[in-house]
């Protein structure tokens, strides 16, 4: 049994837009305009925020993340999903057919779209070097064990090989909060 | 390695409170009204509710629970903390000491509590019959296998026994989104 150490990072519900939504939410020829670096390179939290809107309420003020996607993609914790009146299941981000709609809301306009809400599904990003080193690849699984008050252990965890990636591993706000985490929080990767 | 069928029963945000503060919140001699029975025998959901006030922000329709307990306890899940802007340790129910306060409003009053607010800490109840049959004490711990798409192990699960206890573990609502449950999924509890 080989373990690892990755540092987690914790995902609040945000959204990843389309260029074509951007421009119908924030305007024509729209820019998102970038407010800090998230630990992924290239990838940034941006000063945009829509509303969502769903069968049961709205949720103001989530977070726009850049830059531009190919398809709009919603991601929330499931604590969201009942005050919107959703269901969306537990997918790998990018997994959209078959997923729920949602409405957006921004200043400038609105977009119904058919599908793009997600959980997303707990991952670690990790180079092709990180990955030659532990002797894993991309789709493998791993176990994460998390000590302290709420100690457990995430299973099922999938690991995510690219180039450009930087090595951490993403949960989103429940899971974080059910485990006791906090961002940087270093835990153990366990490869069986 | 010994295991248990266990079933999960997942705790919304609620609130548990004296007879004192029952009057001051909701009237003189004022009694809560059942609505619903609990899992726990004895236990019931009333028809009233109390708006939380914290340092932050106020969180309207948090259920009460009865009967009356000898002190007022607030019990969140992690994700209501952020809002109201309380930093709560995860406790078990009744070790109320040194954690912070809130101000509950309902009705006909307020109240401001200087302490009673935690994050409850999972626990499995069980009778005494139970815990001879697994051979368990009050007080011990169990790990608790979740499968599924969120699949994972609970570590560090309280076993409480008491003769007025029915066979249950209790988690909160970031719990039970982590690990993809609803209210009497059976769990596997492992004891080592």
């Amino acid at each position: 049994m080989q373990t690892f150490k990755v540092p987690v990072g914790i995902s609040n519900r945000h959204v990843h837009l389309s260029e074509e939504h951007i421009e119908i939410l924030f305007g024509a020829g729209h820019q998102l305009t970038r407010t800090k670096d998230l630990s992924q390179p290239g990838q940034f939290a941006s000063e945009e925020m829509v509303t969502l809107v769903g069968p049961k309420g709205s949720m103001p003020n989530v977070r726009v993340l850049g830059p531009a996607r190919k398809a709009t993609q919603v991601e929330l914790a499931a604590t969201d999903t009942f005050k919107l009146g959703v269901k969306p299941p537990v997918r790998d981000s990018g997994d959209l057919s078959g997923t729920p709609g949602l409405e957006l809301v921004g200043p400038a306009g609105k977009v119904q779209i058919e599908a793009g809400t997600i959980i997303a599904a707990r991952h670690i990003h990790m180079t092709p070097e990180d990955a030659e080193k532990y002797g894993l690849k991309d789709g493998d699984h791993v176990k994460v064990q998390v000590n302290g008050p709420r100690a457990g252990v995430f299973e099922r965890v999938l690991i995510r090989v690219n180039p450009n990636y930087a090595l951490d591993m993403h949960v989103d706000t429940d899971e974080g909060n059910a485990f006791g985490l906090k961002n940087g929080d270093l835990l153990d990767a366990i490869i069986e």
